[in-house]
């Protein structure tokens, strides 16, 4: 684009390195930007580099925080010994919505994938079993997702936590709530089968 | 979502105004963000806000511009005596990059819509008129889009300017060159009709 000035043609190269934005809409942002008010494009600007400064990972769980250590770790509210464990902050987000676990978290940071070459010691795997054993903790929940990464780093996680004998669980697979039976894929309904309840 | 810090929760608050980004691309780029090194978003971040505070618009074409005057209106090579009238910054792009054009430019910054309330006040005509009269100007080519609003600016404007005794036309209209006949609409048809040329 001959007709940009330096300015433009450096911002759009930065740009363009975000996850979902190509040279068109890259000049549509630039467009934006040059309507906009000066004082919003400064606090734009600002937003983005405090907000990559200020927040850091949980030194006890690996979640997101502002803070040595997050909100939950902080909140004397919650069990300290019951932990769940997942793959990734987005996970704590939506269990956090649901709002009936009460315990603390586990953020492994990704899942074990030998396809993608990620393995065990690419997880806060360490950290993990450090805290279990230094830190009293009664009860363990698996939250991994129930995809095929998942479920291996779930088998992973049994294999090495069941020897320090805390109550181990991994959540429940099955049919989602409101779903109906005769939609559910084959494995779905054989987990569901596997996990049914006396009533 | 309850579990985002502060910080990150603001950032995705400045991020959905810009045109295109929803709620799911913000959480990208605050994914992209967090794991991306810290220098590479201060550069990011000072990009966008270098950009807002160095281009502004040339003082005699209303072009996009880092200095007073853009680098077309510098030029010395550039016929300063031919203006190309286009209603925005990326018309001016596309032009420069057919590459055939040695004159120089007046940028409308918009178009004649009375269905959406934008009428000759709201363009950048008078500075036109000025440019014109005091600058021996001695042609003028109206390259305003095709369509409803840009024919009805190219009308407006050649009621202004033939009073002004300078040599006026009209970009041609017709074929897309490597177009096929058969599949061009009736308007384009009937408009290559018209401007029908000798041979």
């Amino acid at each position: 684009m001959a007709n940009y000035t330096e300015s433009i043609e450096k911002l759009i190269e930065r740009l363009i390195k975000l996850p979902g934005i190509g040279r068109r809409s890259a000049d549509r942002i630039i467009g934006y930007i040059l309507d906009a008010d000066l004082s919003e494009i400064k606090l734009l600007s600002e937003a983005i580099s405090r907000m990559k400064e200020n927040v850091r990972v949980c030194r006890i769980c690996h979640n997101l925080s502002e803070e040595e250590l997050c909100k939950i770790c902080r909140d004397p509210r919650r069990r300290q010994d019951i932990i769940c464990i997942v793959e990734k902050h987005s996970d704590v987000t939506a269990i956090e919505k649901a709002g009936t676990f009460d315990g603390v978290y586990h953020v492994l940071m990704g899942s074990i994938s030998p396809l993608e070459g990620r393995g065990p010691a690419d997880l806060k795997i360490e950290s993990l079993l450090k805290r279990i054993k230094e830190n009293h903790i009664k009860e363990i929940i698996i939250a991994t997702d129930a995809d095929t990464e998942g479920e291996t780093t779930a088998l992973y996680l049994t294999k090495i936590i069941k020897p320090l004998g805390v109550t181990l669980s991994r959540i429940g697979l099955g049919l989602p709530v409101g779903s109906n039976l005769e939609y559910a894929d084959a494995d779905t309904l054989s987990k569901s089968l596997e996990s049914r309840r006396a009533i």
